[in-house]
């Protein structure tokens, strides 16, 4: 097979670049180890930046977000059982996020995919990514048993922190980055309508908690729990009486508890790998860094680093110059370490770390204090969520 | 002796005190343990925000300060070879700070009080603190090898974090919230015109450097070393040679050296002591907390407690109402853990931690770039840095 960019990996990132690169004329081969059911339902993020929020409307894939998405003007922050609330288009001159879950994000770009784009090949594995600093690199892949390589003029590693993108690069190449937190969240999906019309990230003693929403009837809730928790320790009843502690406020706010429908345990991580780029071989997405999802930037990242690849390659095309293509990863870079900063400060900021002591409780509240009171502190915190600008 | 409030150490907080009580038309009695040319001469911090200045002026004591010292609107951080500078009042609305140097502060006030003031006594040891619950506390003191007794209505503690006032308190009362930095200060005082104009904050790989100043012909510089260091490991030449590597440009700025007249080493701690109040004793500055220098808010801080308790004392004159005096503690801990907070986030966003990893490098990086970059973050550094209201 040939093609001009191999994609390796059907999540958000390879199929939206899939998609980006359709739109420019350019063609592609997109390559899932997993089926498409699989794809379709794995849970991860669910809030898209405003800049995320206009590449799917520009791409054309924008149709049922803008029909079944919740559009958010804000988030609130609950600490000392209080309440706060963030307007973001308030304080970032109109910019907001919509909630929308990853799953749905793929079910559309595959549809689209499907009919109008060059192939997606379900349980295709890639296995190696070869010559990468050579002309023509290949991507060694077995689809229904069979081994078979796709040839292409550009390779753009989407497979993830585990994908086989980042390990093919020459043992020793680049840096990496990373920290591990310890703890993890414990997420569950409940039927039951959210308890409040906006996300609500809360501070407690106990630990952090997030309420967030898949839809008007299905809420999506986190609880900080140590890592290396396994899920089936907590029962159902013990989920909805510690989230109820921790969303506690003094004037009587109530969570609404519902069937659990799901329940999975997140690890919390950061990392980076530097360079983003070897040759003809990119990464982008989770391949080249994760965030700890407090800050919701995981998929936000990846469309950035996706719309920055299309761009130099469609630069590339119209000008002969290969000077975006060479720059990618310093400008996916400069994104990625805001977003990383901006994890880690969310992250930090509200969850309590097993060995915390009593001055840095006192110092996580006066941070929020500062947030609450300073509408310098609220707007740096704003622009971060709604987003770093795609230029 | 008697005395309305007996206030212990003429420190920059004890005379302050003393001087707003006086235009109050409140009478105090000051002890101090060291003699007048110790208290004049002892270096500690040399700027002065926004809020501190307009207290000076307001209390007659800012002729001189208003005559030699230097209105600063701004401070450079250095970072990365790159120099950013922050323009406070086009940040905050004209607020700015002013460079001028403990020691000259407290040599005003000692000259005000001795003229017009009630009595101050160098070399008058306070020994204990007694009967704070009740209506007339006593201070036990040893002043010219005899025992003596001040009694009070009110005492307050302005003798520094070693002072006996903290001590005085019933063990067990209160909490305290402490944090110990790996590294200290070394601080030198030199004979040479300062380099720059506005303070210099530098971050660098091999630590952290500050370039400030006491005078047009005085320079005070500052380098990271590790806890526990010697000063007199370092001579003078490895001195300049470190802290112009630090202050390295990309665009050739130059340090310009001079004669060390003095070297010393202050170690870097964060502490809190909750609450400020215990009956009628009152603590007031390093007595109850501590910041690291980064921030440059220790001798600010003592300054809004200060104030906070001579308006309490006036209110209940005027008004018999005891309430702002029993709302004192509460007050100045709001601005307390703020200040905290900001001497915490610039010490750690500027010093090399000794097992720093990459990762929380490439984090200092990426928070210098987003203060240089978004005009929130950087006013919200700003704001803090020219001070968090008195109220």
């Amino acid at each position: 097979m040939r093609t001009t960019v191999g994609i390796i990996g059907a999540g958000p990132a390879g199929l939206l670049l899939a998609r980006l690169l359709h739109r420019a004329g350019i063609d592609s081969v997109v390559l899932e180890s997993r089926d498409r059911a699989y794809v379709e339902q794995r849970q991860r993020a669910g809030i898209l930046e405003q800049g995320t929020v206009d590449v799917l409307r520009a791409a054309g894939a924008g149709e049922r977000m803008d029909r079944e998405g919740l559009p958010h003007d804000g988030v609130e922050l609950r600490f000392d059982r209080r309440r706060h609330r963030v307007d973001f288009p308030a304080l970032t001159g109109g910019r907001s996020v919509m909630v929308y879950a990853q799953t749905e994000v793929c079910k559309d770009l595959i549809a689209l995919q499907l009919k109008e784009g060059g192939p997606l090949l379900f349980e295709a594995e890639a296995l190696a990514v070869e010559d990468a600093e050579g002309d023509r690199p290949r991507v060694r892949f077995r689809h229904e048993g069979v081994e078979d390589v796709l040839e292409c003029d550009y390779v753009v590693g989407c497979d993830g922190f585990w994908g086989i993108a980042r390990g093919s690069l020459p043992a020793g190449l680049g840096r990496t980055f990373e920290r591990v937190y310890p703890y993890s969240w414990l997420g569950i999906l409940a039927d039951v309508a959210p308890s409040h019309d906006e996300l609500v990230y809360a501070r407690h003693d106990r630990g952090f908690a997030l309420l967030s929403m898949r839809s008007p009837s299905v809420s999506r809730l986190y609880l900080q729990v140590p890592a290396g928790t396994d899920a089936e320790e907590w029962g159902d009843e013990r989920i909805w009486d510690e989230l109820e502690r921790r969303f506690e406020t003094e004037d009587g706010w109530r969570l609404a508890r519902g069937p659990i429908t799901q329940k999975s345990v997140t690890p919390m991580r950061s990392f980076v790998h530097e360079p983003m780029r070897h040759g003809r071989l990119f990464l982008a997405g989770d391949a080249a860094h994760i965030v700890p999802p407090t800050g919701a930037k995981g998929l936000n990242l990846a469309v950035g680093d996706v719309v920055t690849f299309a761009r130099a390659l469609e630069h590339e095309r119209r000008t002969g110059s290969a000077e975006l293509l060479d720059a990618y990863s310093a400008t996916c870079l400069r994104r990625v370490w805001q977003a990383e900063r901006f994890s880690y400060d969310m992250t930090t900021l509200l969850h309590r770390a097993p060995d915390a002591t009593e001055f840095e409780d006192r110092l996580q509240l006066a941070r929020l204090e500062r947030i609450a009171s300073s509408r310098a502190a609220e707007t740096d915190l704003a622009e971060a969520y709604t987003g770093f600008p795609l230029d």
